[in-house]
């Protein structure tokens, strides 16, 4: 199949060789677009424009678009959206291909006036062959080209890619992301759809070389068949994580307060969840624990877990929330309780699954260098759940830090023995020094391919997720 | 009603004038029973028992509970199981009232000689009418009269009892409660219950005056009715909030090797919660923010919420997880729409509920002293959730915590003139320098009697639960 011309036109989205930002800010130029874009590695030329200054981050400004010198692949307007349609007049005329529209103020504000503008920016872009991105969202962030729309997003270029209906969401999602070890390919945020829409981007993505992962932020969508057709293309090759937001009635209404959304019926979305097998999530939080799970852990032969960690009665409530995320906690054969009888020399500590490693931080390392390899042999489980309370210790604990990393590296060198997944979940709790601890152990256990999570809820939807995703793409 | 003679037994309970440690422990006499009582402030009588050291934390020790000289009141069995008949013979003899048993090693195991060996123990203290707490469990945490199985615990004393067949739960829960603002009255481990069971501390703690907030965690119970009777009497003058582990069938399962309790279906748990206007929480952590709810909420009078914070997108993903929690997100009246719309000068920003803040965190602020009073007198409005993304600045603002601490203290100062309860949902995020920051805000927002949350699942599904139980306080 040859590339259609679409796919052609959204590649030069992301290799712009040229830049001009509308509005370019001379009264905080150290925080604008311009330098924000220097700053990030942006290495194509670079064009202020504003009518009111000369230079901006040690750049020539123009007037006008129209000004400058060059060709202008794409750019981005800082301006109020009143002064949008003759901006955009200038990007006709000039032949720039895109349009970043920053700009808010358009239909999502409900306005009569705001809307009629909103189709007089989009007439214009249309007569004139310029797409548009937005209005009212942050653009793009594709750190191999040196785009960004936030400084704090990492340099490193992943093979993740998110498609996004917010901006700020996006703003917290990618270093929550990044700090838990994800890196993208490209992240869009798009905001009101006014013309290049979900679909684009995702049929884009499905062939992008770069993209192994697709997470989307959805508040509607404007044509349901295109779609549904663009999300099954990237379906064939690759998985991808829905965050479907104002599925409830009030949320329908603040979506379209904030993207001017038609957000649809929720029983709409659940058929197309299973007609699909594209994967649904209920908040950032939960893409960033699905990516991680398929970033991280191989597809368990089945839903049976194997679960580890001190206390009885934390085992007891991981047992119900496994089952009631669709997993299952059977006991261990005869022979791996034995087994484990003998490493758990504590009298009250179960050993039939849930097992109960050792009541303080000290002894921990030790019994998961024993027992991780007992439970990983029992025909009975699928993959193994590790819970570790880190705040019981509650930075009360002088050499916690120490001991915590002992876990890590028993876990870490272990991992690579087993047979089946693992996923560690790490409580952090209350105290800054249990935090720092988790943190430091984390950044270890993500280093040698361990997924980590917050909670016990976060890791079996994740791996919940993993597994049905599994479950349908061998169907399809 | 003259106060029965259980009641009374149960009284002295926590008030031991003297207290035996069966097995005080020589290798290790700075971290054991004894020396943790000493250290918490234990002012009565202490006899740490043990045939094999003369002192421990300077203290005499004795060979048998029977070579004390004084009257023992209660006695902590610090021994291996197969020891455990022979000290209770002793005990009976002495005439110790209660015995803590913290050793485990009985029905748990499930073994039949254990079994047998925990008969044999019970059958000697109730012939001889020694009350056991246990086994296989912490104890008392009482912190008024300086008793306590960790030294973690804060030693301030509160208001809440929390009843517990888990111990290293409790270790876990008390520091996470502490340090949310939450003080215990009472915390009961009571483990197997052999003799004393969940019904005999519920009992007591209905007109135990020092206690406002009941919690307990719960695997399994010997007598329905008994329990049933026992919440019904809580429930008469306070909250009740139940955390049913072992729900599920393998739950259940973990909860038998755990402490040999019978779990019992959902439905009949389901039944029970919808009969006795009890709080069903799932997790430890939901117990603490329910209990966070009851105490530093006012009852909304109704469900209808208004959302604030930053972030369109982040505001239609907080209003899905209302409506999913029963909670209600209508739009605000025009003439408050108007009023927001004057306080938030950036285009494109939601103003009809959710409301959206700033981008920036140094405008946060200003926009909550302006718009808080705003949301608060529209009379569409029960109560207000903020949300406030602390980790989207990723300690990459230097001056964090002072803009956040400004945003702390403007809600502390507002909420004092609003008419309607309020919670606050701070993200910390990925980075010790959010979470830092975190911490300190919440720590002023608590002392100013807002409750804080971690995440707006938290928020909501707490809130919910509290208006469900005062509507069913109501019809009672």
């Amino acid at each position: 199949m040859l590339p259609s011309k679409k796919l052609h036109s959204l590649e030069g989205l992301f290799h712009p060789k040229s830049v001009a930002i509308v509005g370019a800010s001379s009264r905080e130029p150290e925080t604008g677009w311009a330098a924000r874009l220097l700053d990030f590695g942006y290495s194509g030329h670079l064009y202020p424009v504003n009518p009111r200054a000369a230079e901006i981050s040690g750049l020539k400004v123009y007037p006008t678009v129209r000004d400058i010198p060059g060709p202008v692949d794409y750019a981005i307007f800082n301006i109020p959206a009143r002064f949008a349609p003759r901006a955009m007049e200038d990007c006709v005329a000039k032949g720039v291909k895109t349009v970043h529209l920053f700009t808010a103020g358009f239909s999502e504000t409900g306005k009569e006036e705001a809307k009629k503008l909103e189709a007089q920016v989009i007439t214009i872009a249309k007569d004139g062959d310029v797409r548009i991105i937005g209005p009212n969202c942050m653009g793009i962030y594709y750190p191999a080209a040196g785009l960004t729309f936030s400084p704090l997003f990492s340099q490193e270029p992943g093979n993740v890619s998110f498609v996004s209906q917010t901006g700020a969401g996006a703003m917290r999602f990618v270093p929550l992301a990044n700090d838990r070890g994800i890196y993208f390919s490209k992240v869009i945020s798009y905001g009101n759809a006014m013309n290049l829409d979900a679909p684009d981007f995702l049929d884009y993505l499905a062939s992008d070389k770069e993209t192994e992962i697709i997470a989307c932020y959805i508040e509607g969508v404007k044509d349901g068949r295109r779609f549904l057709e663009a999300v099954r293309k990237c379906l064939m090759t690759k998985p991808v994580i829905i965050l479907k937001a104002g599925l409830t009635e009030s949320g329908a209404d603040a979506a379209a307060s904030h993207t001017a959304s038609l957000a649809g019926a929720e029983s709409v979305w659940d058929a197309f969840f299973k007609q699909t097998g594209a994967i649904p999530v209920n908040s950032l939080e939960e893409i960033t624990d699905v990516i991680l799970t398929l970033l991280r852990m191989p597809y368990p032969k089945g839903r049976r877990v194997g679960i580890m960690g001190r206390g009885g009665g934390l085992g007891v409530i991981a047992t119900d929330i496994c089952e009631w995320a669709g997993l299952k906690v059977p006991p261990f054969l005869p022979e791996t309780i034995r087994q484990l009888e003998e490493v758990i020399p504590e009298a009250g500590s179960g050993v039939r699954n849930p097992v109960e490693g050792p009541g303080g931080i000290n002894g921990t390392a030790d019994f998961y260098a024993k027992a991780l390899k007992m439970v990983d042999a029992d025909p009975q489980i699928d993959f193994i759940l590790i819970h570790i309370g880190v705040d019981i210790y509650g930075g009360h604990q002088p050499d916690l830090l120490e001991q915590l990393m002992k876990v890590a590296e028993v876990l870490a060198s272990t991992a690579r023995t087993l047979t089946k997944p693992m996923a560690v979940v790490l409580y952090a709790g209350e105290y800054l020094e249990t935090v720092a601890a988790v943190f430091e152990a984390r950044k270890r256990l993500l280093k040698a391919g361990i997924p980590v999570y917050p909670t016990i809820e976060a890791a079996t939807k994740a791996v919940s997720l993993l597994i049905r995703y599994y479950e349908s793409a061998e169907k399809r």
